[in-house]
């Protein structure tokens, strides 16, 4: 190994460092990468950030396919990262492992559940990090940590090896510092063809008017990068729903997923659970199949119409999160305002299997927030090439 | 030949009336039709609304094809329609043949270019009507006249044999009473394919808002037909032009291709012309060619990122005159502004090349107004085919 790397954030799960050399030529060469830790690795444990899951089950046999093709790329695994339990939490909390510190605001949290990947990247530790987005899991943290961030288009990249949370909604992610290195990994993990250039580019008026003014206003300067890139964007009420009832629509059909994911192993563990996961999943249990079926059928229907929109390369562009990261010391009813107007956005890619890329565009209130470039599934490769240019009209590392 | 039409409404062109009989069989066997006289008919003058241009062309020497596959397809020629002059103007007057009576506003323009098809459908003299449309000369009177209307895709559909007046934007069109002659006269002319369904509806804001509160209202329950049919309408801010940016940008191209198409012949010839005809072709003739040319670059800008917004589907909604027609005593002033506001929403498809259907929708100041359904270039069978279930929606006649 290259160098001895110095956890100074708290972004690895305890114990020994899982580390494999990559190939040594190949066209990740050279780089470092880091995994969250509900990705297996051949005989290293996957915690999914909770000590009952690490106890009951065994080491893994096999690694994960996109781990194993980011190795044959030629990056080198420094370790596995610190996931909120069960990834079922935005904030990046995780009271068993230590909540990794934010790199960019040490006093607000790092966003979740792939907290410790984006604090890894964040703090320059490696070059990217894999994690896993269902309902912003990737997206947040990005957005929080102030560094790139993609979820790609649902179901384009294998999810084996992965513990799952909502499947119809899983998806991998990764993070970089620079939108060269997040474009880089795409060309390795990502399928061919989806290069087809993209535009015009359309603001979500819903979505900027539920950003604070602070989020709004700091992004405005990147709004206007895009639109050197892309054309003057067209402001559009992308769906009839407010974005209230969106969120509530991905809650219950991820909820009813999530149980059905994991609630036998619940059931049978009785697991101990930090603030807020154990009451998540409770709810989950509790989801009404009425509602969860109804919840379903809106999502076909946000699906249908987002996917025939975007169809023809248009790009949809908002804050990635409406508010800053919360502060440390945060009330948590003041954490789940922030959770459901967050995810109100975040669903938007989520019910309709979007490719989402954050861009570390801006601080407010001094911390990080992100734009983001949505596009249709499929159109990974565009979308990480656009955010390319629209990061060097940026000036941000490119 | 059936019946004698007796023409009420002064549709027709003076002069004996040009008939010929349709097929035996076909698929619209039984249907009468009239053809602006724009379109040349064999052994017919074809008068383009201007005694000089009468005096100075033959009788055509042949039959234009889109007017032989009507004949081909078993409708019967009753007659050539009147049409403003050069079809350079949109209320319908031609002082000349006479302006055809508006047949369900009596006391108001027909609206124009294609005055007397439009009258001719109105009036029931025949079941359908050929016009041509550059800046809106087959929507606008169809508004005015409260009958179905189409702007084709352009390009789609043969002009051989029509008298040009901007070529990059003129298009043939048609007028019917109900929406499924409509539809049948499109499977004769148009080709084949584009039938893929459409969606989602995208309610064009900056055209709404330019209406005038009589107009929008009007047409709310023909929105809510349509949003029946396709789902909730998402609004959209289309374009970052003002609708008076892109009635302009529209005028200074049409303008410099009217010059070229006709100037030799205006300047050769010095024709008589009724009210405003001479001083829109003296402004064509001075438009400066940088205008032209930078108006040309926006119009490419604008067709770009219209079709791609509209490639996977997706129409636009908005109401196809903002203020129902002029009455016939207004004053030329307000007859221009009329005009340009107008233009700026005709604009969008003619700058687009996009397909425009009007529908029939509602009154207005007790005057008709059209709710136009717009979709990507070649998609001309599916909007037909959505024109015709909102027109059931809306019960209209079908």
């Amino acid at each position: 190994m290259p160098r001895e790397i110095e956890d100074r954030v708290g972004a690895f799960v305890p114990g020994p460092r899982v580390e494999l050399a990559g190939a040594a030529e190949g066209p990740l060469a050279g780089l470092d990468f880091a995994v969250k830790d509900l990705f297996d690795v051949a005989g290293a444990p996957t915690t999914y950030g909770n000590p009952d899951w690490a106890r009951t089950h065994p080491p893994a046999a096999a690694t994960a396919p996109i781990v194993q093709s980011l190795l044959q790329a030629g990056a080198s695994l420094r370790g596995k990262t610190k996931t909120v339990e069960l990834a079922y939490g935005l904030t990046g909390e995780n009271v068993w492992h230590g909540t990794p510190t934010n790199p960019a605001a040490p006093d607000r949290f790092p966003g979740g559940s792939s907290c410790g990947s984006a604090a890894a990247v964040a703090a320059g530790l490696v070059d990217f990090a894999l994690g896993s987005d269902t309902g912003g899991s990737v997206r947040i943290p990005a957005s929080y940590c102030g560094v790139f961030g993609i979820r790609p288009s649902w179901g384009v990249i294998s999810l084996a090896g992965a513990c799952p949370l909502g499947p119809s909604f899983d998806t991998p992610g990764w993070f970089a510092r620079d939108a060269a290195v997040l474009r880089r990994v795409g060309e390795v993990l990502l399928p061919s063809g989806g290069d087809a250039p993209l535009g015009p580019l359309l603001k979500v008026q819903e979505a900027w008017i539920n950003a604070v003014p602070a989020t709004a206003a700091a992004l405005s300067g990147a709004l206007g990068a895009a639109e050197r890139v892309l054309g003057p964007a067209m402001g559009i009420h992308l769906v009839p729903e407010t974005l209230d009832q969106l969120y509530e629509n991905f809650r219950v059909v991820q909820a009813e997923e999530a149980w059905a994911s994991l609630g036998s192993w619940i059931e049978a563990t009785k697991p101990q659970f930090g603030p807020g996961v154990g009451e998540r999943f409770a709810a989950a249990k509790a989801v009404d199949p009425a509602a969860a079926a109804a919840g379903r059928r809106l999502r076909d229907s946000v699906r249908q119409r987002v996917r025939a929109l975007l169809a023809g390369g248009a790009v949809l562009v908002y804050p990635t999160s409406p508010i800053p990261a919360p502060r440390l010391d945060s009330a948590m009813d003041m954490q789940q305002a922030v959770r459901e107007r967050t995810m109100g956005v975040t669903a938007i890619a989520g019910l309709a299997g979007l490719c989402e890329v954050s861009l570390p565009a801006a601080k407010a209130e001094g911390a990080p927030v992100g734009l983001s470039l949505v596009a249709a599934p499929g159109r990974d490769r565009a979308l990480l090439a656009l955010a390319e240019r629209v990061a060097e009209a940026l000036q941000l590392p490119g």
